[in-house]
């Protein structure tokens, strides 16, 4: 993971992107990303978007925004010096002190 | 990585989420954690939102939300399973032959 | 709509939010009030979803979430110069001679 | 818009589409719509967002996007019994008890 932050920043740094790469623009290109996942689901039955990988020009594309919702979320990361696994970790240690085991009977609100 | 990825499974298992985790939902989820990080950035300029880590209130807020995607994107991963750093590190690959060093004078539509 | 459109410039400018009224702003702020309608009904079950006017408490929210799309919606097309009933009336045109009746067999992608 | 939501009625019934036009599905639609409004203006600076209309390519993108999602809008409205215009006068009203003029000074969060 901390060799793909790299790869992305010297990608962007090649190009120089980075002038564009704020914050402020980096999540709206995340949800863009994220947007765009979501399309490939829209008309889908529950059971049909659980089937999506077996066609695999479908697989594909979603393989492909998966990639895209990554690089962006990991570009974040690196501008604002946020560890996502570290962030995550702490998020799950909360949530089991949030939503203990025995009281719960729905998803994530 | 791997070990946030079975947290995050052992979590849901705990607590009977998995029926609520199609694919179609956890990208919907995906995406609605992507837009809390937008509304977080909605209305600063360019400049705040480069500063936006230095008010602790604020720091916290947008960590937790880049946890919550985070997230939504392993466990999707893990419903599909697609590798996400493999592809992301196949995405950079195409990108790199897509968007050639020297033609480039812009962000990566 | 247009006395609607009226009363929400007149109450941006009573509290002097034109600034942050930036087109980029605007639109940010609409998907993220379209991802708070999204947020309703991400674990809902599709039949769930046809149910939701039923509760009168999300009834509101929904009711709510509608009216704050429409309204960045309409400030949005404000500060662009854009007539909203006239730009659908064209597209609904441009998508009966692009999806004729008898080819059709499944949802505009 | 009465009209509008009658033509986009009668395009969905057309072509069978109204089996997809569960809530879920439209709210869904309608994220996607808006995000595609947000990748116009992604990388662009505050400024340049104002101007977005000026290059007749781009307005027609912009006013093309803002079609759908009023279309989804309103066909999610015709299918939950929503009237969008009495939503959004009595979200107003709400707002302006919510925030009185003399104490804003800043924008609606």
């Amino acid at each position: 993971m901390a060799r793909l932050q790299r790869r992305l920043a010297e990608f962007a740094a090649a190009r120089n992107w980075q002038p564009y790469h704020t914050p402020k623009n980096l999540v709206a290109a995340l949800s863009v990303e994220a947007s765009e996942l979501v399309e490939i689901f829209q008309w889908l039955t529950p059971e049909e978007s659980a089937r999506v990988m077996t066609d695999p020009d479908t697989a594909h594309r979603v393989t492909d925004e998966v990639a895209d919702v990554l690089a962006y979320l990991l570009q974040l990361c690196e501008v604002l010096g946020i560890d996502p696994l570290a962030a995550l970790d702490a998020k799950i240690d909360r949530n089991e002190r949030r939503f203990p085991v025995q009281e719960s009977d729905g998803p994530l609100q």
